[in-house]
């Protein structure tokens, strides 16, 4: 049984909360929380606190906050053994300002309120400042996903990079094609199942091989219409520089 | 029973072929194409001609061709009654060289032989030059799809766009995403369950609603440090770009 204090009340949090509550391999001890307000949605199942002295004794300390707080709460976390972990993709472990052993338990995910995410699913990059405590930080990971992954600080900046591409950058060209079917009176509906097979596509086959259009055809005639019917300049510039990115792709590899 | 003749025998013809034959309302009269080579998959199962002038008779005459051939191929349908038309989503339903009644049937999707493609949940759009004929082709866009909607030539021009927006460049994306990824010795997969959850959520949230990252939360500080790790310039025209983007996206609106 391994014994966790979480530290944080954000989504992050709730979801690790679940996962852990819902397996027989980790005890969660305790959630730290800046106000009662915050814990209340733990506090009918878990003991809580706001009071830094008060946080017990475990096996691995887990911080769930934004990143900019990452180091200060790390700091309050005081004369204690064990492993204290944050679960951030975009800061370094050194982050932590904290004497005890450190580690990264980052999940690669979006988590939104609006739906409900399958942890099972989700790949947990976990990383340790001593190969000791790894063994102990893939066995809490492996409790609540089938996925994990031995990622290191410099790879998991990488990593948070692809992730902008593939997700905040995607879902606003979402977000841009919803605005041009808008103007045109057409129902974003029409785009969704397009969307999902585009993505569900991944699971088969590499995205250098599914790509498709006008620019991966290198198809000129259909380019330059579609791009003349683009009325906003920033919509235009990354039409035309998708497009020749596109383009530069099978230039150089066919 | 609606007869119809397919003419063309790529990837959009075989599947129309396939939901037309399984449906108890659509009979296949005959499938037309340059060579016995190319009609070989369909020759069993249905009449097969190479020849313009043994096209049959039939209610709506089906050009599934590249868009350059569309012309060229609907001059080959002569002296026929009933309807005839195109199924591509980039060219006008005039490109129809052809005195039979004209009309557009856009299957919008991304047909690929790798994947098996569910015709039943792909969005049909259709259009007929004259409205008595638009009848005929909505029941047979329904008794192969269960979504069909009414998209003018022009409107059908902004949905292309919009298409290529969230399947061309958002797939360019995921490539660039596990080019990122190679580079530092990831697998692809950890992005795989990001992606798809990505794609999902536009079932439930808008892509407006669903925006996550940096950019979004004008976190100058992650965005310059992410900018910095990109030493290809292309890519770091996209990323500045698309965070342009979404950065003036949330500005306007907030």
């Amino acid at each position: 049984m391994i014994k966790v204090v979480l530290l944080g009340t954000g989504r992050v949090s709730k979801h690790l909360f679940d996962a852990f509550t819902s397996s027989k391999d980790i005890e969660v001890k305790q959630v730290y929380g800046r106000s009662y307000k915050n814990l209340k949605p733990f506090s009918s199942s878990v003991k809580t606190t706001t009071q830094p002295h008060e946080i017990v004794a475990a096996d691995i300390y887990i911080i769930a906050v934004s990143d900019d707080s990452i180091s200060a709460v790390s700091q309050i976390v005081k004369n204690k053994k064990g492993l204290i972990v944050h679960t951030s993709g975009s800061t370094p472990m050194n982050a932590l300002n904290n004497s005890m052993n450190k580690g990264v338990l980052y999940p690669l995910q979006t988590f939104s309120d609006h739906r409900k995410t399958e942890l099972k699913e989700v790949p947990f990059c976990i990383e340790t400042e001593f190969s000791k405590d790894y063994d102990l930080l893939e066995q809490l990971a492996f409790s609540i996903s089938t996925k994990v992954y031995r990622i290191d600080s410099e790879q998991r900046q990488q990593l948070h990079l692809a992730a902008v591409f593939v997700n905040n950058f995607s879902n606003h060209l979402y977000y841009l094609g919803d605005t041009i079917c808008n103007k045109a009176n057409i129902s974003f509906d029409i785009l969704k199942p397009l969307i999902l097979e585009t993505a569900g596509k991944i699971e088969t086959v590499t995205p250098f091989e599914a790509q498709t259009g006008p620019a991966r055809r290198q198809d000129r005639g259909t380019i330059k219409r579609l791009e003349g019917l683009l009325s906003e300049s920033i919509q235009k510039d990354i039409f035309t520089l998708l497009t020749k990115s596109i383009e530069n792709t099978y230039d150089q590899k066919l």
